[in-house]
């Protein structure tokens, strides 16, 4: 019985190990479990992570009074307590305008480890995102003054900037959204699939396996791969055309390319597609495998490859809400027109 | 030399003393520093602090999906980063509506102390006020059901309701407000003028205690009184009319009576008064002094009163950024209209 049992666990493990090596062959990349590798990938050259730095754009990233309302912060619709996102369809913002491109809020976390930021991937990293929607009218509305004046206003605000930069700083509009882009940076869940794929072959369940088996079958991993399981940029609709296209113009970037949605946390971040016009994970499923793959996914594969996608929800870091410094009579006020 | 600096701090301690003498006669109450003393005060006889209840209070706290546009939290308005309020003059709420009285968001901080909740004091205690905005139109907008819903189509936040209240809550609306109400309660900051008058004669600088007697002497302990430093009933424009009474068409409750705001963090909490038409501290001491008081507070006055109100800021408790549990396919979908 001892004997069978062994080498039953055997070649349990030697199915984990192919699969594993399936996975890798397919582009799949885990989070690395070593935190000085970790911090290789994540980091910013031109502008370290550290400590003092991380703690203040976590309160940039807080801050409401960085948007011209006072009402809005980044957190807003890059909720952490949720998935990163706003749960909306389309992101709302100022003057409770709605993306006029129907555009869903991308989550935040793991987000550094997009190849482009936005879904037209306009950006080339999160320092250079994080300038947009402060300053778009229909989000945070805010000028570049108007957020400068906000910090320099405010004593412990330019206390924090100097102990992360040192006392020479100069508090420009750049190094307040590279400080916030470098919070975001660390917002990174590793998952029971990244425990899996760096060497613990007992962090996924058999159907958890199976259902990233059918995963890379299916072809999901064509586009969504890397670090990131996504990230990247890719041609849309490209077997058929996807079911709402209509809600929204939205058509990519000038060569009808689409970042590709990272799928970690993917349980978390409904609604799906880029107009948010997807209420379910099975239905985008579904819906992916025929525009982009041109292959009809049947109800017991997209069950299957959902499973596996429950297995890249991450454990998320755990965040002190911030308690920002006080306003002072120079701080801007706020306007909600 | 030591005998003369002996004599000048026992006259510092005996005078030290005498203040507290004073303001206890004045009607000022000090936090209590022990936690079995607090827990009385601020407890519910109904429904007794577990941390159970509070770490689930604080996650629906934090939980836009209450409100009918899944974008508004109990946090949005009563932020608990900045002073328990938005900084906003008037309130912001579903569809950008502003309070359509021009009432400003009154702080959650030691919101416990007041003898009534709102301005017009027309809600006997947190768990009740809590069950206002939610359905107000113009702030959450929601339904009871809609509350009710959301909660029971999340299967982690069925679980912490029978964890908090047995395996047989039934888990309505009003048992979700009451637990909203229940971590409202635990929103407590002691402060520096708390342990001065639970017997530490150092915590008030010289000039803080000079602001302390200011602020007796002048007569602002005659409606700011209590543990909240306010939060009882009071009538408004005694000695005269305030100066920016055409804002908003607020008159007060049935007898004209308006609630006296806590004075604790009142630094964090501009702008002032019931529309939130005074920008600064040292405006709205000297117009109080005018309507009510029918003093004239010259700017000495003002700044040592000011001094006194900086000692009243106090230490908020460290808050984990709730992860909420995931929505599900059950889950009532957000709207913004």
């Amino acid at each position: 019985m001892k004997k069978v049992l062994t080498l039953a666990l055997s070649a349990s493990f030697l199915i984990a190990g192919s699969l594993v090596q399936e996975a890798k062959d397919a582009g799949l990349v885990p989070i690395p479990s070593s935190k000085a590798e970790l911090l290789k990938l994540i980091d910013n050259p031109k502008n370290h992570i550290t400590d003092e730095k991380v703690n203040l754009g976590k309160k940039l990233y807080f801050d409401p009074r960085l948007s011209k309302s006072g009402f809005i912060s980044c957190n807003s619709c890059h909720n952490l307590g949720e998935g990163g996102d706003d749960g909306l369809e389309a992101a709302v913002g100022h003057k409770w305008t709605v993306n006029p491109h129907h555009l869903n809020s991308p989550t935040v976390y793991n987000s550094v480890f997009n190849d482009k930021q936005f879904w037209d991937g306009r950006s080339p990293h999160l320092e250079d995102q994080a300038q947009g929607p402060i300053q778009a009218g229909p989000e945070m509305a805010a000028t570049k003054e108007h957020v400068t004046d906000t910090i320099n206003s405010i004593p412990a605000y330019v206390n924090e900037f100097k102990n992360a930069y040192g006392k020479s700083v100069d508090i420009t509009f750049e190094k307040i959204t590279d400080t916030i882009g470098l919070f975001e940076r660390t917002l990174v869940t590793p998952s029971a699939f990244d425990d899996f794929m760096n060497g613990d072959k007992k962090a996924l369940t058999k159907k958890q396996q199976d259902g990233l088996q059918t995963f890379i079958q299916v072809g999901c991993a064509t586009c969504h791969n890397g670090v990131g399981i996504g990230g990247g940029m890719n041609a849309f609709n490209v077997t058929e055309t996807y079911k709402h296209m209509n809600v929204g113009d939205f058509k990519g970037d000038a060569n009808g390319m689409v970042r590709v949605p990272t799928l970690r946390n993917v349980t978390q971040t409904a609604p799906y597609f880029h107009n948010g016009k997807v209420a379910t994970l099975k239905e985008a499923i579904i819906e992916m495998g025929r525009i982009q793959l041109g292959t009809k996914i049947d109800d017991k594969q997209a069950k299957s490859i959902e499973t596996f996608l429950q297995a890249l929800d991450g454990r998320k870091a755990a965040i002190d809400f911030p308690i920002l410094p006080a306003s002072t009579d120079k701080t801007p006020k706020p306007d909600l027109n």
